[in-house]
């Protein structure tokens, strides 16, 4: 039997390889999931040394982490980072230590509420060490001295971020970016990789108008650093899209660039309004992902965020529950789907000047019009060349013309090749 | 017995006269249909020669036919041009032929779902010949050998169209459009022009503030024709109506300017929705009558355009049934009736500056105001002269003074002669 | 035991010690109102002289009455000034004669809908004279010869009006107004005067960021007299608030300003929304009390009027029934509270300036954040920090982001501090 393998199951094979890899905003498991990117995509893959100043914060020292275990009073290990990289408190401080369980007790993090879930927590920059663990495990925990043994190095190194970027007609961009901070969560975020790695190979396979440039950094800090270093290069990212929470089982919601008109809020509504998918578009707020930090006043881009259940809006966030049957290969190829929509429209949104504006250019003698006079049913494309030439006075996008006329965005593009190609509009 | 003649009796008289002439883009049936206006209105007929260049047009041969007739096997006349203007395809070119049927067919257009009725063909700008007829007609023809005959001219001549202006207090325009070059369909437009006659000649019975020039013209080469030639004084157009459809039993629709908000397009709001008759406004599309040519880009024009049942928008439409009883006097005097309350509301809609503009002017002393104080019952026309006051920055008319104010407009208009008679305000 | 005095019940004794005199729009009654309010508040006095021109205007002559009143054929007087400052017909020229009935009548106003009250009629600048009665009395008088004195002078004199100024950190003024002129119509105006003298004790107890200026002065002739006197300030004038109507039952009516959207119009509606409180929000128009003034086009200041039942909306508007016991202390107390409220958000409504505009700044290191990582229950103090930061780009004032986050804004106001203290914005 032939077995054929759907994008939406390449993205969850994709997933599972990335998820076990112990990742934080620094250090070898970055590293190593760009490398499991790197197979799929040509990457290029930055260094930032420690230290370095990024707009208002600093590259902080790299953390990695080789044994993270408690052992009982009998020597069993009871909570072990072996099991999953969510049981170490991130960025947590080396120890070797034995102790009562009274004096472990503030170190261990859980979910009193879901007993079963390990949480997912993190001290980037207070020093600290802890593990995370079930209720259930540590209920059962009996008293006693125990062996505690987090061996972790926090040192300067690097902080690191990879790019990719498919190259288009112009050289404005669009940004699409995906945190890969996180440790062993499906959905927050290797879904949202695995989503933009088969949408840059699916750019890739043409030329489109715009240059997509894809950014696999960590959060916060990973889009603070890449803003930095590309301060003065800032200005041609046109469009962009954080992809976040992109696996689940939920519906989809876009949330609005803080301009919350920006091209990409529009294209987004449009594809998601006409695609009948069920969906939801959510103001901005200064809380979520990435798009914090592009949308922030000074830098004001249009950037949007695409999940399906949001940011905090189910709650496997942040916790064990995320997992690889969190998300699934449909939920994921969905996504993608709609990527690919939106940014088929975007790519092709131009604004056109009609050339012929003072009165209706003769369609018929250029072969653009049917004939015979006195018929009642205009067609579509009849339609939509006259909306084009209508609007095409520098202030719409074929977008725009597509709303307004209430004719399909492919409709409306075809009607501006055709009077492009007789020289009726310029670009 | 006395005969009391309508208005609405009188424009179906003149309907009924027009009707069997046999119009086309250029030719003799226009010609004699504005001979037929020349009778009601002083018209200045222009004749545009074949040829001249207009806009991105070129004026086309003129078109001209005496006969156009098929005879059957027998001899009989099943289809002629006699009976009804419709029957020939509009710019055929002549023909003279004995042919079988399975030839003819092609040339013989028909509605097979209306067998009873004879459609409206054209091809203007593609040399064909042809006639409809109805599916009946067609349906009944025997097997044989026919003879078809058209006498039709097709050469170097003129493009005719006319004017007739009121003059007002000062130059600035409004246009109003009647295309001249459909054959005998009743609503489609000589119940438009016979309501522009009925308007222009009860405008003309005073001075108004605008110019209004009525303009009779072919549809599209007729009103492109007439924007090339008045390309340097389009600017004085500062609102316009094109009249079409005007006639039938449906209610009125009115189809707003492309720039949605011009003047025109308020004001017919106002008389439409204070009126109180059932009424519908559209948003702009690049199709349907002159308004296609006056509102393209370039021009741009503040025009809209009313009609009863709109383009297209009733099965009898471009077909044999909108006969001379498809059109009702009733019908047209109410069309008349919102044009004349809409010019005199927007001949009158003055913007006016404030001329005590810090705090209110004493009213009372140049007895504009009840004397005496403590009364809650401000009176109307008291309201109206404290909105006109508060409202006359120059930025707000006296329709934006009666909309905001929810008082008549004929109330604010009062209220603002009197107190520009007080010197209060400026125009 | 105890008499524990609250506010409102002193608003009302200062109600009622203002309640018997005879104001009108100059005289010695609005005099002994100012007064009264001096005892509360330091006043200015200002005495501006009769004839003196006042924009459009010029200032009356003063009129003063000593007695008023109707004998009957028996001797008895039946109308009497003393009774009620409603019985004289306000700026009643002197009279002193005898009359039959029929030649008395047309001089004596009354309310036929309303037999047992008293109204309240006035005329300013036409001479003549008059009482004002109940339908019943009148209805009771025998023929007869009447004895009628009205003991008042008309005579150069002056306006009065008074001001109270509580300075702030910058001149920028809110202008608090209330009209002095009604005589015995405890709701029309004196709990608006006694809510204006509250809410200037309690702003005065702390130095506020916007300098308060209370005035009271006759309507219309009054603030048109102190606009005219401080042409050369108004600018200052960037916020104000007409106050009228103050302590009936009703629920609160907020009169925006003509622009529609002054800060004081957003704030108004704020407070009045979030409070929870039943209101109603009403548009400008240019008729009511001295808004009318401050908002004629000129000026077009940013000044609304609060009221509970507005301008004429209650059948004991402008009669004697608009008495002692048609005002409450909880009405009032409820009107004061919500000027306090909307002046403690308009006062503290600053635009800052994110100083670290490009990404987020790091909260944290600065101790404005929680230090812990991966939690999702990010806390409203913090998500204020972030809104302030977002929308700090000159454009927008904390009013805006809190309606934005739909967070309270005392949270906003709080992170908006934390973030100027830790040098993040400026203001």
């Amino acid at each position: 039997m032939a077995v054929v393998t759907t994008p939406g199951e390449e993205m969850h094979a994709l997933v599972e390889r990335m998820y076990p890899l112990c990742r934080s905003i620094t250090g070898d498991g970055v590293r190593a999931t760009l490398d499991v990117v790197g197979e799929h995509l040509p990457l290029e893959v930055h260094e930032v040394p420690t230290g370095t100043q990024v707009l208002d914060w600093t590259v902080p020292q790299e953390w990695n982490v080789r044994e993270a275990w408690i052992a009982d009073p009998s020597g069993r290990r009871v909570v072990d980072l072996a099991d999953s990289s969510l049981h170490v408190l991130g960025y947590s401080v080396p120890v070797s230590a034995r102790m009562p369980l009274s004096e472990l007790r503030p170190h261990l993090h859980t979910l009193p509420e879901h007993p079963k879930w390990v949480p997912y927590r993190t001290s980037y920059y207070k020093p600290d060490w802890g593990f995370c663990l079930a209720q259930e495990t540590l209920d059962a925990l009996p008293d006693g001295e125990y062996e505690v043994r987090i061996d972790s190095t926090l040192a300067d190194g690097h902080l690191t971020y990879g790019e990719h970027v498919v190259s288009g007609q112009v050289p404005d961009e669009v940004l699409v970016s995906s945190h890969v901070c996180h440790p062993s969560l499906a959905n927050d975020n290797l879904a949202g990789i695995a989503v933009a790695v088969f949408l840059a190979r699916s750019l890739g396979e043409s030329t489109p108008y715009y240059t997509y440039r894809f950014l696999f950094a960590p959060g916060t800090i990973g889009a603070i650093t890449w803003l930095a270093r590309n301060a003065g290069r800032v200005e041609r990212v046109r469009h962009g899209l954080v992809l976040a929470c992109a696996g689940d089982r939920g519906s989809l919601t876009y949330k609005r660039s803080r301009r919350g008109d920006a091209e990409i809020d529009r294209v987004m509504r449009y594809v998601l309004e006409t695609s009948g998918r069920p969906h939801e578009i959510r103001e901005f707020t200064p809380y979520g992902y990435d798009e914090r930090q592009f949308c922030s006043p000074g830098f004001d881009l249009g950037v949007g965020s695409l999940s399906r259940t949001p940011y905090a809006g189910y709650p496997e966030y942040h916790t064990s529950a995320d997992d690889l049957d969190f998300v699934t290969p449909e939920a994921m190829e969905d996504t993608l789907a709609v990527c690919r929509e939106a940014f088929a429209v975007l790519d092709r949104n131009r604004r056109y000047v009609n050339l012929s504006p003072y009165g209706e250019p003769q369609l018929g003698r250029r072969g653009l019009y049917g004939a015979l006079g006195g018929r009642s049913d205009a067609q579509e494309a009849q339609m939509a060349m006259l909306w084009v030439l209508s609007l095409s006075d520098g202030e719409h996008g074929l977008l725009d013309v597509a709303e307004r006329a209430g004719l399909p965005f492919d409709t409306v593009v075809a009607a501006a090749d055709a009077l492009h190609g007789a020289g009726l509009v310029k670009a």
